[in-house]
């Protein structure tokens, strides 16, 4: 069903939630094959850099609509995406849910497609389709034969322009997304908890605001709110089409002239200027017991800069930092926490930096004991994070963790999909192609002591906030609950 | 000097800062000044109930200007108050601070005060002015001898429509704000921690956003900015005039209706909506450690509604609850955690409810210990909390509690400040004189078992924030910061 596959909101947050859940089991295996992968591409490191670098095409239409074209030739198949510059960071206040609401009503229809008939027509044609919004983008895309590109550019460029909007459907709409928030938020602890630790961990940027939206906002969404979003920020010069497949920037340039090209410019938007956090002071602590939870789990976010907004050289070294740290079983984390000391059942982290503004770092913990437990796990990650900051890492950590950058990184080109995305992300939060492209580079240039330098400027407990879920059952033993 | 006297920002959180400080010194005297009025009072707590309602008249401009005027004519004096409906919380996202500003740059002149002129003219008639902003709004005053409120009224008049701002002007007053910033929040760990705190509690809501504004978004604010403000907010229409003193309704009618009459509406201004707060589902808690800190303390603030936002009966009940709770020596929380179980050298608690939005419950704890004995005063409370839940209170407790406030009340009155404020708030924070009127007929409508309903509806942890303040060096000796 359409439904079922459709709005990934918060790909980033989702992705985090996925590897909470997975990370005992398929992420293990995962990083062992890319692991793996990287000891075979260790004697190739130098090549990498160069196979890392698709011919990638770049180009602007007259209507201001930014075009890359990433050619791949292994199937008769493309990959074709529309990137909007703006997420739900960009909504008004008290409109929370507007950006990701608007992503659904985009399935609504035009003059041209009935209504529920856009996914119906690509399904028909052999193609794929969804759409995700998240605080910095709204995206949506195709994956169909070569042949059906220009019927999906033409509809693509359609719904750009030319959105059909009944009172009825968007009521309906409306029901479905908070339907949709109760089943994948307000039923589920984690959730909640990850929610309630953002809203905290940012005191005054938008980031604290989920993107489905709070559910006394969404209830108040209304057509002309959704009108008045689409009708600001959906237009050529808010956008970014990315195709990857088998086709040359050529044929993709006629394409767009014919479809995209056509669509008028809306007027021009302000640099997107978010409230940005102030200083941080002061380190934060929530504590949720449900009895729904299953295990305690404590997370800790720390804010950290993005790869857009870092210094030279500090996203490379936060990317590199986190892996050694945190990422994989044969972490630093896991190793002391999880297999010497036996803390916790399951422990890690990530650095999460493809943001407009603000990126994160993040450590977890899981244990099968019980508040106890999870307090000595996370004692245990942090004497790991102060041994860290305090003694630094080796070089050859350093460098199997750069292997393992690399590695993934050339992994991830096997699918289309996923090399588009890298594009679209790149370039609808800040970053530019030759960002992109020299990524491989600046990893190779960061140093050992790079690496303790961010942890130390980072890795701080007052730019934290550390979310502790228990299953309710077990705090009623303790009179009270710190 | 004008500058030391004038802007009282955050009036409620000043309050709130001042009743820590002072806690132990003033307040108790105080407080057992105002029970022993109470206790004569107790004699004549039904003649309490006519004594609060002051011969008040209400009435309304041409222009839309609200006046409220309070005779009392124990002395040639009045109180002259301009409230504007505007505060903080009506900021726009990322000009934190302008209210606040703006409440400066009011003393910069018009085309017939030059800059800096108001309050010295004030002055040099023998009065005294004064202005602050809070979440909610922005008021300016000035108390001077009857025969001058003429000039006083024309003053105020003039300054609403003419601000004359000087670029220079702008950007020097701008360098006073942060250093105001400096002194009042960034170094003072108590009010550092009482920002992240309100930062903390509010996920959504501009209640979280400080007053003074955040620094680096205070170093961006412009002429413009202020201007902008300005004519949006500040016209006879989004303005109430409270007039207190020496004077009868019909006088200030006339001289109102020479001064304000005069000025222009700004453009209707839609309802103040502001961001809600979402249902509350995790306990917070923040952890500040400052080596200026001299005393272990915590804090805790739970969601509450305000006097405006409650549902019928329920403010009444939480201003008993918090005074039978925590208000004064006499209370459990002061009684069990300072006295019986010595766990504290002071403790106690408040609930402000004076907000267009929502309100907050308080309460606190000071140790001479370390980390481990603020746990333990933290605990004390938790406890004294958990049994009136429990237990409820006697009626004897409800009765003396009910005497404290109707005496407070009245001994307010003795100050024709605070008489005016008292409407002033009121009005601007959406009450109205009714709500103030049959204040203390509702407060008589309380029962022991409405207490315990609203303690146990807003004494909840998800709904609330903890902050512990530590002096760092205690801190130092623990592995890990919890």
């Amino acid at each position: 069903m359409i439904h079922l596959k459709k709005p990934h909101l918060m790909k980033n947050d989702l992705m985090n939630k996925v590897k909470r859940r997975v990370a005992y089991a398929i992420r293990i295996t995962q990083t062992a094959a890319i692991m793996a992968f990287s000891m075979i591409a260790l004697s190739v490191s130098e090549a990498n850099t160069a196979a890392a670098k698709p011919n990638v095409a770049h180009f602007t239409l007259d209507n201001g609509l930014e075009v890359v074209v990433i050619p791949d030739h292994r199937a008769p198949v493309v990959t074709h995406m529309v990137w909007y510059r703006v997420g739900a960071a960009d909504e008004k206040p008290g409109k929370s849910g507007i950006a990701h609401f608007l992503e659904h009503l985009m399935f609504k229809g035009t003059n041209k497609i009935g209504p529920g008939e856009f996914s119906k027509i690509i399904a028909r044609n052999g193609g794929q389709d969804n759409a995700f919004t998240n605080q910095d983008v709204t995206a949506y895309f195709q994956r169909v034969a070569k042949d059906r590109l220009p019927l999906v550019m033409e509809m693509e460029a359609d719904r750009m322009a030319n959105l059909k909007l009944a009172e009825k459907d968007v009521l309906t709409e409306r029901d479905v997304i908070l339907e949709e928030r109760r089943s994948r938020v307000d039923n589920d602890p984690s959730s909640i908890l990850q929610e309630q630790m953002l809203a905290t961990l940012y005191l005054n940027h938008p980031y604290g605001i989920p993107t489905i939206g709070w559910a006394h906002e969404i209830k108040n969404l209304s057509r002309a709110d959704a009108l008045e979003h689409y009708k600001r920020y959906y237009g050529p010069n808010n956008a970014i089409l990315v195709v990857a497949g088998d086709i040359t920037p050529e044929e993709v340039r006629k394409l767009a002239e014919k479809t995209y090209g056509k669509v008028k410019r809306v007027p021009e938007l302000k640099t997107r200027q978010r409230p940005q956090e102030p200083e941080p002071h002061a380190a934060r602590r929530i504590v949720l017991k449900d009895p729904r939870a299953a295990q305690p789990t404590m997370q800790r976010y720390y804010l950290a800069p993005s790869y857009t907004s870092a210094q030279p050289g500090e996203a490379e070294a936060l990317d590199l930092l986190m892996r050694v740290l945190a990422a994989s079983t044969t972490s630093r984390i896991y190793k002391e926490v999880v297999v010497n000391k036996k803390k916790a059942s399951s422990a890690g982290g990530w650095y999460s930096g493809t943001a407009l503004d603000n990126g994160r770092l993040a450590v977890y913990a899981v244990s099968s004991g019980g508040e106890a437990e999870i307090a000595a796990a996370e004692q245990a990650i942090d004497e790991v994070i102060e041994d860290l900051k305090t003694h630094g890492i080796t070089q050859k950590e350093l460098d199997r963790a750069r292997e393992a950058a690399i590695a993934n990184r050339i992994y991830a080109e096997d699918s289309q999909s996923a090399l588009a995305r890298r594009y679209g992300w790149a370039l609808t939060t800040g970053q530019t192609i030759k960002d992109v492209e020299e990524w491989p580079e600046r990893l190779a240039k960061v140093t050992t002591e790079d690496i303790v330098k961010v942890a130390r400027k980072y890795l701080v407990k007052k730019r934290s906030v550390t979310g502790i879920l228990l299953p309710e059952k077990q705090i009623r033993e303790a009179s009270v609950a710190r």
